[in-house]
């Protein structure tokens, strides 16, 4: 990972002196593992081999016996393992590449509560022989437990007694009505680490298992995510990129720039910028302050929200992420609109700097993340490098990373209002 | 379109008297369509029924032809008949309906450049019998005439000396690259009216076309949109919800509320939030100011950016699309989790209410345009609701609705840049 684009010019050599200590305060804070939900910081130089078997053996096993899984979860229990797949995997996977791959085809669901939708796919599945994981640690989150019994629904008239044999669990260890439900039924199950919160457990069971389903090497998305964990532990605010860009989103944020925009040029990488955006918007948006994420997708959006970049308000700044080789590039017709420009990814590389230097004379601030390429590992390299961000920047706010009160309270206000509803 | 919302407390009485004049003269300079790129304004009402059946029999013609229509185009040239399709088209269109009803498949492309994607596009179209699409007004844009270029050489392989007779190409009606080489080929040709802009142009042959080779009624679209044409000429401000609204837009942009957030609970109006996205952004935001528009998928986003709206920078406004009635419901399985409400869409519809009851107290201004039902009428309708509603409430700011001086920079730049680039 490199960071590149304006931040030299945030981080003078007088900023860099006066936050070295702040950073190393707040590493070790984080390293201690002291405070709620820190285990996410070690866990992947942590994680029991066997662990990872035992993940591999049952997506063999639901390979095996399913050509269709539903991977049933909201927010944290979804986005990461959906932005891996959209990642890694061929953009007509369903369509076409998990029937070649003899992997299961995956849907998400509970995530929404669009009854054309589910109708639409209830109708497909009778097609299928179909595999349900559920992903939840309470088991009581109103979506996916309302979408949960319409599957086990469809799995009894599909399976009868066997239906069990078809639901995978992934929730809370000892506690909670999907790991008594599982108990009591014999499902089989995985667990949400304690210390682990939805956002940052795409690198845990809950992304884990839906992206080894989907025939991706988890053991190489841990080996990325195991060379962020080293590197990302060094100290001079100098050298650590990471660090770096968690102290130029705030000292941003405090110079009054409320949105930060993921901009993408590979369209592989706009889930990861809806994870990104759960994320940030999470973690960091409390007590009335806190930075807008949102996500843009180029060139597509240069063609519609581009004209807002170029002239609107100057409250955002641009974070970049960009790609710097591609395994599989593609060689352009030679045309006088593409001059010297070979390739696609040149092209969009030339597109890329183009945007910089348009943006630029407005006083649009740019941060630019290259990753190396795209792979299972460099996935693990950037989930990992975003997380550290995001606990590090919200600390420099003074914010807490971990918890998400808005969240907790809607939850709890829906569960009020149905009771109300007749 | 119903509005309901905060809109009462916005639009006292007072303020009614106070802009009713200034909405008159707005709505005649619009209907006079003196300015230039007005033309969209009468469009639905004054099409011609033969052109209507030009693009039926050409639709019929594509799908007898092929099995799999690659649509390029970007920006409006896009965006317009991707939303349609996602809202009136099975989530799972390309996968399995298309077939089944005699309909090409539709992917678009010339969006943006990912190289991993037209690849494993170009692997995926060996196996089908394919016709091209291509929407440009000038035939120059760089990422749809690169694409184009691509899609021609596939076509000559596959097709030789009838690759022709698979092209389709919608641009300008005498001048540009596009229709130099249409005619000269001798492709079919559909017209880019002059006097409507890309954003604008969903409802002509741009939209149209594409939308009709996935067997959706444009007859009824248009009739949808006819019917708005009619009713949201009322020039009263307490009966005209269009206008309603556009004013509504106007008085939040003033009072400091610089995001409109467009939020949807049936997840297949997601790409029409991607639509008003461009809609507005390229509409309104210039000369530094301008409201900058997001979209939430409710529920899936409420477990990410919900923290923000609940307890972020209160410098928002959410406007809710919500759709009143749903042909295809679907039943819940009865759960105390669920108590009285029974269906799917009730289930959605007290999630939003209890979403609305917890941001009121934080002050946040909701407005909620409801549609009657998801359908070929209410897509027309909703179209044209909000490009009257966008044009009207950029002219309350003062604001030329249908220039993009920005992107067409951004257009120029990026050549001038791919020159020199070796």
């Amino acid at each position: 990972m490199k960071l590149t684009g304006d931040i030299d010019t945030l981080l003078t050599e007088d900023v860099l002196e006066r936050y070295q200590e702040r950073i190393e305060l707040i590493h070790h804070k984080l390293h201690q593992k002291k405070e709620p939900f820190t285990g996410w910081v070690d866990y992947p130089a942590n994680i029991s081999p066997s662990l990872v078997e035992d993940i591999l053996s049952c997506a063999a096993k639901i390979s095996q016996q399913c050509t269709a899984l539903v991977v049933i979860g909201i927010g944290g229990s979804y986005l990461g393992a959906k932005a891996c797949i959209e990642l890694l995997q061929s953009p007509f996977y369903n369509e076409r590449y998990a029937h070649l791959q003899h992997t299961p085809k995956i849907y998400f669901a509970g995530h929404h509560l669009s009854s054309i939708y589910y109708r639409e796919l209830f109708k497909l599945l009778q097609e299928e022989e179909v595999a349900v994981c559920v992903i939840s640690k309470s088991g009581t989150t109103l979506e996916p437990a309302v979408v949960f019994a319409l599957f086990k629904e469809f799995l009894q008239q599909k399976y009868g007694n066997r239906a069990k044999e078809h639901i995978y669990a992934i929730t809370d260890r000892s506690k909670g009505a999907l790991r008594q439900e599982a108990d009591e039924q014999g499902y089989t199950t995985f667990v949400v680490p304690d210390d682990i919160g939805g956002r940052y457990s795409v690198l845990t069971p809950v992304g884990l298992l839906p992206i080894a389903c989907a025939g991706i090497d988890i053991k190489a998305i841990l080996a990325g995510a195991q060379k962020a964990y080293q590197e990302m532990q060094c100290l001079d605010l100098r050298l650590n990129e990471c660090y770096r860009y968690s102290l130029a989103r705030h000292l941003l944020g405090k110079k009054g720039k409320t949105i930060e925009i993921f901009e993408v040029y590979e369209g592989k990488l706009r889930y990861f910028t809806e994870w990104l955006k759960q994320l940030f918007g999470e973690s960091g948006c409390k007590d009335g302050c806190g930075i807008f994420p949102a996500s843009l997708q180029m060139s597509t959006d240069l063609h519609s929200m581009g004209q807002f970049l170029q002239e609107g308000r100057q409250d955002f700044f641009e974070t970049v992420i960009t790609v710097q080789q591609l395994a599989e590039d593609m060689m352009l017709i030679p045309s006088p609109l593409t001059g010297q420009v070979n390739t696609m990814h040149q092209l969009n590389e030339v597109i890329q700097q183009s945007v910089r230097k348009a943006h630029a004379p407005n006083g649009t601030v740019n941060l630019t993340i290259a990753v190396e390429n795209i792979s299972p590992e460099t996935f693990g390299e950037m989930v990992y490098f975003f997380e550290k961000a995001c606990a590090v920047s919200c600390y420099l706010d003074g914010v807490n990373p971990f918890d998400q009160p808005g969240v907790e309270d809607y939850k709890r206000n829906i569960k009020a209002l149905v009771k109300e509803a007749k």
